[in-house]
C-alpha cells in the first residue's frame, strides 16, 4: 500500500492485522479463564482496511487505530453463536422453547449473519469512539471506511463511503462493495429532509434540479425530483426553489449540503455547513453495507486477488481496466515472491500517471488522479497457509 | 382475467384500458384548442392493472376506477417533454440557460424518466383520491396495486404491494416487479419507528426476534435485528422486548403491526391496530417501484407474454413453474385465437387446484391457493397492430 504523494498532506490511512477472537465457554467462571488461555480456544481472522479522510487526516488515523478493535469486541460478544452453521436462539444455549432451532432455521439465520451484524455494530461503535476522541482533542473531519475480514472460510467486505473492493478471479470480476455518495443516496437524504425540514434551517431546498436555478427560472416548469422519485417530473419554480439544493452536482462534483462528497463514513460529528448552523451529521450514515464471499463455493486459482482501493484509483481506472492490469502483471511476474505488493505499487503508479510539465497524465493522455491513492492487493490462494 | 371464487367476497380487482394523452402545443391558446382536437395530437398507451384489496374490496374498486385517470393526468402534465429522447429543462422549451441541454444530458434524463415520474406521482395522487372517497363514504380498507403501461415503445411496470409481473420470453424470464411486504421492507419500517418512537405508542417493540419473546427470555441474550442491520446480533432481553414486534412472522405470515401482510399499497388511511390508537398508514408507502422494458432492445417472439398476477397465483407457483405452463400451453394451442385468455384461465385453475373432500389441492398434492387469484396474460408480439 502506497500513496500518490501529490498533495502535501496524505488523508488516506490503511490498517491490516490479525484479529483473534477468544471463545468463552458458557458457564465458565472468570477465575477459570487461565484454562481458556492455555488451550487453543481462539478463532482468528485477517483484517484489512482503508480509510479516506476529509477535513484532515485525524478521523482516518483514529479509525485505522480503532476499527479492528471494535470488530474484535463485537465478534467476541457473539462468538458463542458463530462456531456452528446455525446460531442458537440464546447465546447461553439454554433452550427456553423447544422449537427455537426451528425459528432460527425459518429465518434463515446463519453464523455468517452474526459476523455481518458484528461488522455493522462495530462501525457504529467506532463512529462513537471517533466522536469522543475528536471532541476531546477539538479536532474536526471524517473519513470513509472500507474493511475486509477473512474469517471462518468467508470473506466479509464492509463499506461506508466511496472506496471500492473487487475480486479479480481468473474468469470473472466480482464487485464486493458499492459506493455511497450524495448521488447514490439521494433518496435517503431527501427523505430525511422531508421528515425533518428543520435540518435544512430554511437555507437549502430538498428538491433536485438538473442545475442550480436562477431568478429567471421562477414561474417556469422545470425538471425536478423529490425523495420518492426515481423518475423525473416538472415543477413550477417558486422563489424557495432558488435555494442551494441539499444534494447538488453530478458525479465527482456531487455534494451533500454543498459540503461533502460522500454520504457514509465515520466522524464529522462537529461538521457544519460553512457560515451556517446546519449540521451535516444527521444526513450521514456510519452503517456499512456488508458483502460476503464464501470460498467454499468457489475454486480459487493462484492469481486470484482481492483489490481494495480508495477513490483515487477508481476515479481514473474502471474495474475492467484494473482487472486487466492485475492479470497481466501477475502473469508476467510469476517468479517474483513480492509480486502482489509490487502490483499494488504498479496500480498506484498507473493511477498517479506521469508528470508532463505541470500536469500529471495517464498513459492514454487522460488526466491522472489528483486524489490520494491507496491500494491493497490480497492474494486469495493458499489462505490457510499464509 | 378470472378469479378463484373460493371466498364469499372477491377482493381482487382488475382494470384495463387505452390511455390517450393529449399533446398541448406550447403557446397555443385555449380558444385554439379545437385545432388540436381536429389534428392527431394524441399519444396513446395501453394500461393493465391488478388490485388486491384487504379489509373489504372498496379501496380496490376505487383504485381500479381512478388509477388510470391519475396516470393520464400526470402524463398530460409532462407530455411536452416526452416526445423527444431528451426532455427539455423547461417544459415551455423556453431556454433560460444556454447549457440547459447539457445539464439534462449529464444527469442522464430520458423521456422514459418522465413516464416513471408520472407513474410515481399518479400512485400518490390515487392514494389521496382513495383517502377522500373512503372518508366521505365512511368505508375502510386498502389494496395493493400493480400497473403495466405500454407507452412509446416501452413497457413500464409500477408495483406497490405483493402482486407480481414477469415477462415470459422464449429463452428467458424477466422479473418486472419485486414484492413489498413487512419482511422485505423491515429496515425501512423499523427505521421509521426509530425516528418516531411515538408511532408505536409503547405497545410494540421495533426489534425483530426469531420468535415472540416470553417472560423466561428476560435477562437472556437472544438473536435480534435492529433497523440498521442486515445481519443478526445478540441482545440482552429487557421487559420492553416482550411487547409485540413491529414486524413479526415469517413469509406469508409476516405482519406489520400485527395487522397487515403488505407494506405498500393504496388506501388504509383510517386503519388502526385493533383495540389501540396506533395508525398503520405512516408505515405504509403508496410509492411504486417502476421497472422499464425497452422493446427496441429485444427481439420479441410470437409467444412472448407479460404475466401479471396477484399473490394468489405466486403463493403456489414460482416463476419457473408459471413460465413452463405458459410455454407449453401456448405451444399446444397455437391455432386458438383465444389462447391468451384461455391461458389466463388455465393459470388461475392450476393455482386454485381441485376440490378433494373439504380441501383444495394442486396436481402435485400440495395445498392449493385459498386467496383470490387474478391473472393477466398480455401478448407482446405485434404490439402496434393490436
Amino acid at each position: 500500500v502506497i500513496n500518490a504523494e501529490k498533495s502535501e498532506f496524505n488523508e488516506d490511512q490503511a490498517a491490516c492485522c490479525q484479529i483473534s477472537i477468544r471463545r468463552r465457554e458458557p458457564g465458565l467462571e472468570e477465575d477459570e479463564e487461565w484454562l481458556i488461555l492455555c488451550s487453543t480456544q481462539f478463532l482468528t481472522g485477517c483484517y484489512w482496511a482503508l480509510f479516506d479522510g476529509h477535513g484532515g487526516p485525524e478521523a482516518a488515523i483514529i479509525a485505522s487505530n480503532y476499527l479492528h478493535y471494535c470488530i474484535k469486541q463485537k465478534l467476541e460478544e457473539v462468538v458463542g453463536g458463530i462456531t456452528e452453521a446455525r446460531p442458537p436462539m440464546h447465546l447461553s444455549r439454554h433452550c427456553v422453547c423447544d422449537s427455537d432451532p426451528q425459528f432460527v432455521e425459518e429465518k434463515h439465520i446463519h453464523a455468517a449473519d452474526l459476523v455481518v451484524g458484528a461488522l455493522e455494530n462495530a462501525f457504529q461503535e467506532c463512529d462513537e469512539v471517533i466522536g469522543q476522541e475528536m471532541e476531546a482533542t477539538k479536532q474536526m473531519g471524517g473519513c470513509t471506511a472500507l474493511a475486509a475480514l477473512y474469517f471462518q472460510g468467508k470473506l466479509f467486505v464492509a463499506n461506508a463511503g466511496d472506496s471500492r473492493a473487487i475480486l479479480v478471479l481468473k474468469d470473472s470480476i466480482v464487485p464486493m462493495s458499492c459506493e455511497f455518495t450524495p448521488e447514490t443516496e439521494r433518496q435517503r437524504i431527501q427523505h430525511l429532509a422531508f421528515l425533518f425540514p428543520k435540518l435544512l434551517d430554511g437555507e437549502f431546498t430538498r428538491f433536485e434540479f438538473p442545475r442550480r436555478l436562477k431568478g429567471n427560472d421562477v414561474g417556469q416548469k422545470v425538471l425536478y425530483r423529490d425523495y420518492f422519485m426515481e423518475g423525473w417530473g416538472y415543477k413550477t419554480v417558486e422563489k424557495a426553489d432558488l435555494k442551494y439544493p441539499l444534494v447538488h452536482g453530478h458525479g465527482k462534483q456531487a455534494r451533500l449540503l454543498g459540503t461533502l462528497a460522500v454520504s457514509r463514513g465515520l466522524g464529522d460529528h462537529q461538521l457544519k455547513v460553512i457560515d451556517t448552523n446546519i449540521e451535516v451529521k444527521p444526513f450521514l450514515s456510519c452503517i456499512p453495507k456488508v458483502n460476503v464471499f464464501d470460498f467454499a463455493l468457489h475454486d480459487i486459482k493462484e492469481d486470484d486477488v482481492l483489490i481494495m482501493a480508495t477513490d483515487g484509483l477508481w476515479d481514473v481506472l474502471c474495474n475492467k481496466e484494473v482487472a486487466h492490469v492485475v492479470r497481466s502483471f501477475l502473469a508476467e511476474n510469476r517468479a517474483d515472491p513480492h509480486r502482489f505488493s509490487e502490483l499494488a505499487k504498479h496500480l498506484v503508479c498507473r493511477a498517479r500517471g506521469k508528470k508532463r510539465g505541470h500536469q500529471w497524465m495517464l498513459d492514454d493522455s487522460h488526466e491522472a488522479s489528483y486524489d490520494d491513492i491507496s491500494v491493497f492487493v490480497i492474494p486469495l490462494h493458499n489462505r490457510d497457509e499464509d
